[in-house]
């Protein structure tokens, strides 16, 4: 999957498609997101649904997890901040979310 | 599952039987390690099969995962610091890198 770098404009705009909880760090170089959930058998399970997504789009997560709670950071390292790649993946991490 | 809380010079005892790479932090509250593995894919299954066990044992971990890296730390949150179920856990995340 390739990553189309994006710029500051760019990044804000797409910041809004992605809704409520979703910010972009002070450096501009990820998204960053806290998840949480009523225990632990849902915020894995959370995990376990965003994790296919990211192994698909070949882009992972930098996440923590304490029960209830996955914060989440999402950055292309190899681009030394934000791309395509990381609102697809937050867009997925939305969905993988949804209903829980 | 009940925590029986163990003291320092237990804690010590039992880090021995953990083997390489566990180590009990500075103020001694928490069991840590990092584990390292191929790829996202098998960092990924080792987190699986590591949230199965917490699970099971009504005790979970405090985790950092980027890519083929988790960080993890094990404390006892309700006693303030170390229990059988910090080491119990730790044998069970041992078994679950096992081969990967």
């Amino acid at each position: 999957m390739k990553a189309i770098e994006i710029d500051a404009t760019e990044a804000r705009e797409r910041l809004k498609e992605l809704g409520e909880g979703w910010a972009i760090s002070e450096d501009g170089k990820s998204l960053q997101r806290d998840f949480k959930f009523r225990n632990f058998n849902e915020a894995f399970g959370f995990m376990a649904r965003s994790a296919l997504s990211a192994e698909k789009l070949n882009h992972h997560p930098d996440w923590f997890n304490c029960w209830n709670r996955v914060n989440v950071k999402l950055t292309t390292h190899d681009k030394g901040g934000l791309t395509d790649l990381d609102f697809r993946l937050a867009k997925a991490m939305n969905r993988a979310s949804a209903g829980l």
